[in-house]
Formats: structure tokens, C-alpha cells, sequence
């Protein structure tokens, strides 16, 4: 990037189309089909969960590459949403008291504080159905062959690295990591650091590119991107829990320690944590260069999301 | 049906087919894909709900009517498998300690009673997700554009059915139904009703027809069908909670009364609640002989949905 206006003009555009597109797609409980009223308790517990700010990381990547690609927006966009609502389902189910009983996310109240137990689990529900409902919009904007094949290949690895071979099986270990006595090895750690980080963020880097009929080289290329940054994410996440700041964190420095947590700093230590975030995003850059489209954007923001302070 | 047996018969032989066309498609806890080992937990949580027993009768409606139209099989089995997930995610999620906290189903401890609430809460949303993992296999099988776009078509209806204008939006009037002060009108009954059971039983009437070609008229029948059988399917249910007996239940006569909750029977009493299953069941067999195909069987199943005593 030559300076640092331009990487976050940028990035504030991508982030206010994201948002613009998941209000778009998400029910708007003061403005119910007819005859649906009756479900506009849910629909505002959908929207106060997802309408919350955040990132917006993974539809910004299917944006971004789908241009990357001279792909089209009106195929992307569906899919941008539903990403997005499948994100913040996970993050409505996880904040559950039977999951990791957070009051507050982002500087809020969390989904059941606000509407109870009972409808954040249907507000969860309906997240992650409504991600489906809403997908299966981009088969409306097909114009070809091609692009419904595309719009078929995007949805499965929608589902695939939504489900149990992606994050809910990430879930489920670290529930199971959580719970176990005996130690949690460097094998269990990888695999919920690539399944409940990693999968998602592989979407957000996968389907701009199958919905802009990348090159299969550049789709394999930008799996394994998604990887290296997922992984290098995930540990600069234990990495910060350990030195951060937790005023620019928004939550508690070493509650990982506090709560008994197996991280990747706790199993190896802080340096070789560090030399990991290295290893893995040289690895992503050197992956990136590779491919056949350029982008000083998307580059930077590789680098920024794995050597963050917050 | 010209005896019982024949019905029998061909009734243990479908419930049979949905089982193990289900099988074949859960992830099998025991023989997990490489890498994958670390969801087994989840795996076998969602092995101990979907497979429990039960009528299977949404898929068992998808495989009759696909065979009714003369359609293939292998297109209606992903969808077979889909939708009896969801019935049963939604279950496994209904069952929690939020949700209608119930202890035991079908006579068996619950999900979260075996697993815990945060596995039962996985187990719920990897059965969603695996929903639709399962029913875009259903691509895989179309052999024409026509097909291909019935597929489309059906994982419209699937989700739609499933979501914030389907189920969830019932289960969320329902909710608010149980915690409300107020009087429960006949109108937020009929919405609960309609959404919570018929658009579950909607997907099981519509998309076999969809998949194997029905003429559009029929499948406008079959809708009007899935939703008078489905409405009087669960003022029947509100019948037999006051009628009916026990034993043959599996769970006691007279709780809804007890937990003080509005039914179709609590608010238009008993005679008003049996006239209507009668005349809704009528409809419903009056739109089915006007089918441009005819099945014996499937009659007769629609008559024992509405009239049944347990």
C-alpha cells in the first residue's frame, strides 16, 4: 500500500457495503412480510446480534477477491451476508450459558442478556437457517451455466466449512478441550485453531473467487492462504491474550491463564508462539505473490490481521 | 387401502427406507474422515438424537410422492435425509433446559441430559448446518437443466420451511406465547400452528412432487394439503393432551392444562377443536382426489394423521 490513508479508506468502504448488504438480507422486525408478525421478536434478536459492528473480515474477503477477480458483485453479495449471519450465529450460541456464558461481546449486552435463553437459541437457529435462505438468492443472479456451477460450488463449501467438518467440529473439541482432565496435545489445538477459526475465513477467501471463475491454481493458492492466516490469527489471539493491552483488547489481559486454558502459548511458550505468526504469514505472503492478480489492499490486510494488537 | 396390512406393510417398508437413507448420510461417529476424529463427540450426539426412532414422517412423504409422480430417488434422498435432520435438530434444541427443558423423548434421556447442554446445543446447530450439506448432494444427482433447477427450487421450499417464515418463526410465537401475560388470540394460535408444524410437513408434501416433475397445479394442492393435515394435526395433538391415554401417549394426559398453556382446545373447547380436525381433514381429502395421480396409501396416511389416538 503506498500510505496508510488509502489501506483504511478502503477498508471503511468494504466494511459499510458489507454492513449495507447484511441489512439488506436480514429480516427487519418493524417491517415484517405480511402475516409474519408474529416472528418479529426473533427477527430483532437476529439484528441486534448481527447489526453489532465487528469486523465484517469475512464478506469484506469475498468482496474484495470477487473484484480481485472481475467477478460480480450480484452474485457475491448473497453470499457475503450469509457468511456473515453464519459468523454471528456461532457467536450468539458460544456467549450461551451452556457455552461459554459471556454477558458482554463488543462492549454489549450478548444476545440471551438482552432476549433471554430461550430466543437466543432460536435467534442462533434462525442466523444460521437464514444464511441458507439467503445463499440460495445468488442462483436468481446466474446468469450462465457456469455461474450456477459456481453459485453450487460456493454453497457446498459454504456448508462444509460451516458444519462439523469446519467449525462446529472446532466447537465441539475445544468443548471437549475445555472439559477434559488430561492434556490437550499440539494435534488437538491445530485442529480446532483450522476448523473453529480457520474454515470460516477460508470461505471469505474461497467463493469471490469460484463466483469470479478465478483459476483453479489461484483457488488452491487462496485455500491454503486462508489457512496460514487463519492459524497465524488464532495465535496472535493467545499471543495478546498473554501481552496485550486490554483496554484495546475490550476484554480482560490472561483470562486464558485464569481459566485453566491449553493455548498455543501455554503449550510452547511466547517465542516460539511469535516465530509461528512469522513462519505461517511469511507463508501466506509468499502464497499471495503467487498468484495471477495483484492486490496491495488485500496483501496488507493479510499482514494486519496476523501481526494485530487488538 | 384395501386392508390393513397392505398399509402396514408398505408403511414399515418407507419408515425403514428413511432410516436408512439417513444412515447412510450422518456422519458415523465410528468411521469419521481422516483428520476428522476430533468431532466424534458431536458426531455421535447427532447419531443419538436423529437416530432414535420416530415416524420419519417428513421423508417418508418426500419418498412416497416422489414415487407417486414417477420421479428418481436418488434426487429425493438428500432431501429425505435434510429434512428429518432439521425435524430433529429442532427437537434436540426444543428439548433444552431453555427451551421446554424436558428430560426425556421417545423414552429415551434427551441430548442434553446424555451429552450436556453445550454438546446438545452443537449437536443441534451440526445437524442444522448438515442439513444442507446433505441436500446440495442432491446437485450431484441431476442429470438435466430441469432437474438442476428443481433442486434450486427445493432448497428454496426446504429453507424457507425451516426458518424465520417457517419453524423457527412458530417456535419463536410459541415462545413468547409461554411467557406472555396476555391472552393467546386465535390468530397467533393459528400462526403458531401453521408455522411450528405445517412447514416442516409442507417440504415433506412439496418437494418430492417438485423434484419428480408434478404438474404445478398439484403441487399448489399439495400445499393447501401439507397445511390443513398439518393444522389438524396439531389440534388433534391438543385433543389427545386432554383425551387421550397416557400409555399409548408416552408422556401425560392433561400437562397442557397444567402448565397453563393456550391450545385450540383451551380456547375453543373440545367439540369446536374435534369439528375441526373434521373439516380440515375433509379439505384436505377433497384437494388430494383432485390430484392428477391417485395412491391409496397416502390417503389412507393423511386420514391417520388427523385421526389418530397417539
Amino acid at each position: 500500500m503506498e500510505n496508510e490513508k488509502t489501506f483504511t479508506e478502503i477498508m471503511d468502504a468494504l466494511v459499510a457495503e458489507c454492513e449495507s448488504v447484511l441489512k439488506k438480507y436480514l429480516p427487519d422486525p418493524r417491517n415484517m412480510p405480511e402475516g409474519e408478525q408474529y416472528a418479529s421478536l426473533v427477527a430483532e434478536a437476529m439484528q441486534y446480534s448481527a447489526m453489532a459492528g465487528g469486523k465484517r473480515l469475512r464478506p469484506l474477503l469475498i468482496a474484495r477477491i470477487c473484484d480481485m477477480y472481475g467477478g460480480r458483485r450480484e452474485l457475491a453479495e448473497p453470499f457475503m451476508a450469509a457468511l456473515e449471519m453464519i459468523h454471528n450465529y456461532s457467536l450468539v450460541h458460544d456467549d450461551l450459558p451452556a457455552m461459554d456464558d459471556d454477558d458482554y461481546r463488543r462492549g454489549r449486552k450478548t444476545t440471551h442478556i438482552v432476549f433471554g435463553e430461550g430466543m437466543a437459541v432460536l435467534a442462533g437457529d434462525a442466523l444460521l437457517n437464514f444464511a441458507y435462505e439467503t445463499a440460495v438468492c445468488a442462483f436468481s443472479a446466474a446468469r450462465t451455466t457456469a455461474e450456477t456451477a459456481a453459485v453450487i460450488r460456493s454453497l457446498k463449501i459454504l456448508a462444509k466449512n460451516a458444519g462439523i467438518y469446519g467449525m462446529v467440529g472446532g466447537q465441539c473439541a475445544d468443548l471437549e478441550a475445555e472439559n477434559r482432565q488430561e492434556e490437550v496435545t499440539g494435534d488437538m489445538l491445530q485442529y480446532i485453531h483450522s476448523h473453529k477459526t480457520a474454515c470460516l475465513i477460508d470461505s471469505g477467501f474461497e467463493i469471490g473467487a469460484i463466483l469470479a471463475g478465478a483459476p483453479e491454481e489461484d483457488i488452491r493458492r487462496l485455500e491454503q492462504i486462508a489457512l496460514y492466516t487463519g492459524l497465524a490469527f488464532q495465535i496472535q489471539d493467545d499471543i495478546l491474550d498473554v501481552i496485550g493491552d486490554s483496554a484495546e483488547l475490550g476484554k480482560p489481559v490472561g483470562s486464558d491463564e485464569e481459566e485453566g486454558k491449553t493455548t498455543y502459548v501455554t503449550l510452547y511458550g511466547l517465542d516460539r508462539a511469535s516465530r509461528r505468526v512469522q513462519e505461517l504469514s511469511s507463508r501466506a505472503l509468499e502464497e499471495f505473490d503467487k498468484l495471477s492478480v495483484r492486490d496491495g489492499f488485500l496483501r496488507e490486510l493479510i499482514l494486519r490481521l496476523v501481526s494485530r494488537r487488538k
